[in-house]
């Protein structure tokens, strides 16, 4: 590999990053794809590593292995710290690196808006240790009111509350009822389930903002069967661990609090004294290059389109993973860049055993085919075949069973 | 269920505890279950997940899944800190706990002999905490020795020391050797694999020392044939992280201490107040009673059958939890307690691919035979029978594929 090639450093091994060195296969560039873990995640699954369904291990593939057939590209596991747009230099926490272009694909974390108690006391569910540590949480609750004497403490422990009724909070307490209500019912036959509360607080006025209104209201009604308590014009100002306070001021006592109610851009991107929007998003033009900087292109969630405020989600960061591998290409060819058009194909949401929504293109439904459908779209996108089969396995077991095998309690 | 019936408290669901619930299915007696952990842990494939061969999850497996099936058994995930053997209560950190009888079969930790520094900087393979540290460490050291300029540094990142010569060191060391050969060596294509060393240490002159000695033999033969340093009379007083030093004066530079030399009883045997032998195990009569606690048995690793020190092996433990459920049985009847005598049927051990040695009654064979015996034995063994199956899938992909999926590195 001639080093005298250009050297394409990619930022991130999520969707849009993975995406983006695999389309630059048969560029004539070097490329070096950095990351903080070894792993791709699969991030829409994080829930059911949450809820026991899956292992951490059956969502998460190594990087090294999806780059061993491609020959111009190297895996860099370090942490980004920031980026110098001079020099063009990456810094990382184990040295510097160059870089002829940029591609920063470093999605987004989780956003508590400041609230420090709240970030102190709730379980996020973005990265792979959130999901093992919400598993943990769960379960250690039921352990613990299991043998709690006091009704009042006891209740507080089988009190779960998610914040946010986008895609993971709906998602996450369908699992959780379906987890509670026909698994661990099974484990504590002692147990009083009438304890048990599951609340979903939103703060608008419906759940999966992204989804036409009927679909909102059919998730509620489902959710609500599955006797979830769904609220909505509920903001969550402060949680000590032990109270729930209400901006309405009404105070619920729960020991655990799922927070599924904000996404902000990576820290890393404010390094890079370029204007940002909502939600530090970096505001990249329609060739998803910075203006100042045309070395430097961003995509996914970390980014937002001049014009285009997209939601953060993956088909999003892999379109523009296309274009600008795309764009690179040109660039190299001195050829003019391409624009960004976002194709909205849909979304899926599901609720659990044979309940999903879906939007796609234009038509709407609800039920068993969604579900089916949910079941494929997730099945194939998820990297390698040896996770394939295992989650297909474990779901098949769950359905089959009644099941969710990996109600394991593995504290650090 | 009545309160008025007997109260079993046995304390460990490892072999010896799960087995003596088990076991006691049709007594009349209540029986309380209790683990600092809510699943029980096949031990014997814990070097698997620390070479990334297996996930954490395939080899653990609820206890209160066991446990839902019999009726007069109950689980309490807690720690226990002490035995008071005069009012009969076992203390634990979230309160005591009355017995009438009471089984401990609390296992064995890793015993670093007093050895501050080993202990501060080796991973031990007792948990799975340590497992999955184990996995992090070596996959961690690769990622960094990949873009280590300075050649003593990454020798020292590449060189992975393994205390211990019994099963554990011994399959801990095949296993590595394949997983840095086999799969490794496609992971980082540019990386100088000369610069790789395994070494095995022994204190004593001869590999799995409960082992007939021609087979000892052709293990080291076939360790060494993997690449693996094999040396005997090793013994590591001092590691700090950087230097591990040897007793002989010698110094190596390595940044990874696998520690599988010494196991000892649970800490909380010692609160017993009573005869304690070699390792800190409790000194049992045949009954495997206390002499001064009829009340009491201990089974297991943290056992020691007065006139008959046995292996801390499954199969002791799994024995004697039958004699300990029958003597009960018999205790409650009024009749004369059965003594405990070991049918010592085999042992076996694997060292990779193929590769096995085996001792079955009074033959002793090796090769590609004994590897499938040991992983027909290991796959009857393992609880549950979706974890067989993934145990199972995972050595079949494993096998045809020269691969190991579960090369992630997750930290705490």
């Amino acid at each position: 590999m001639s080093h005298t090639v250009p050297h394409v450093v990619v930022v991130g091994a999520g969707f849009g990053g993975l995406q983006a060195v695999r389309a630059m296969d048969t560029l004539p560039v070097r490329i070096t794809l950095i990351d903080r873990h070894n792993y791709h995640l699969f991030q829409p699954l994080l829930y059911q590593v949450a809820t026991a369904g899956l292992a951490a291990e059956d969502i998460a593939y190594p990087v090294r292995k999806i780059l061993r057939q491609q020959r111009n590209a190297d895996f860099y596991m370090t942490e980004v710290t920031g980026i110098n747009t001079k020099t063009r230099f990456v810094q990382t926490v184990t040295g510097d690196m160059s870089y002829d272009y940029l591609i920063l694909a470093v999605g987004g974390k989780t956003n508590f808006f400041g609230m420090e108690s709240v970030a102190q006391h709730s379980v996020g569910l973005k990265t792979l240790q959130d999901a093992i540590n919400a598993r943990n949480q769960i379960l250690r609750m039921f352990e613990l009111a299991a043998k709690e004497l006091d009704i009042a403490q006891r209740r507080a422990m089988l009190t779960f509350v998610i914040v946010g009724g986008g895609p993971t909070g709906v998602e996450s307490a369908g699992a959780l009822s379906e987890l509670i209500r026909l698994v661990l019912k099974k484990d504590y036959p002692h147990m009083d389930f009438r304890d048990v509360r599951i609340l979903l607080l939103e703060g608008c006025d419906r759940l999966l903002a992204g989804m036409p209104e009927p679909l909102s209201e059919v998730t509620a009604h489902i959710l609500m069967k599955k006797k979830v308590e769904v609220r909505f014009g509920s903001l969550v100002p402060d949680f000590n661990g032990e109270t729930i306070s209400l901006k309405s001021g009404e105070k619920i006592a729960a020991r655990t609090l799922i927070w599924a109610a904000g996404i902000q851009a990576e820290a890393v991107v404010n390094t890079l004294g370029v204007k940002q929007a909502w939600l530090g998003r970096v505001v990249v033009n329609s060739t998803l290059q910075l203006a100042e900087y045309p070395d430097i292109f961003v995509i996914g969630d970390a980014a937002e389109v001049e014009g285009q405020p997209l939601p953060m989600i993956a088909p999003v960061a892999i379109q523009q993973a296309a274009v600008v591998a795309d764009n690179i290409k040109r660039s190299l060819e001195g050829e003019k860049l391409q624009p960004f058009v976002y194709k909205d194909v849909g979304a899926l949401a599901t609720i659990g055993r044979n309940a999903a929504v879906a939007r796609w293109h234009r038509w709407q439904f609800h039920g068993f085919f969604a579900w089916i459908l949910w079941l494929f779209i997730h099945l194939i996108r998820i990297v390698g075949f040896r996770n394939r089969l295992l989650v297909l396995m474990n779901w098949a077991w769950d359905y089959w069973f009644y099941d969710r095998a990996v109600r394991l309690i593995i504290p650090k």
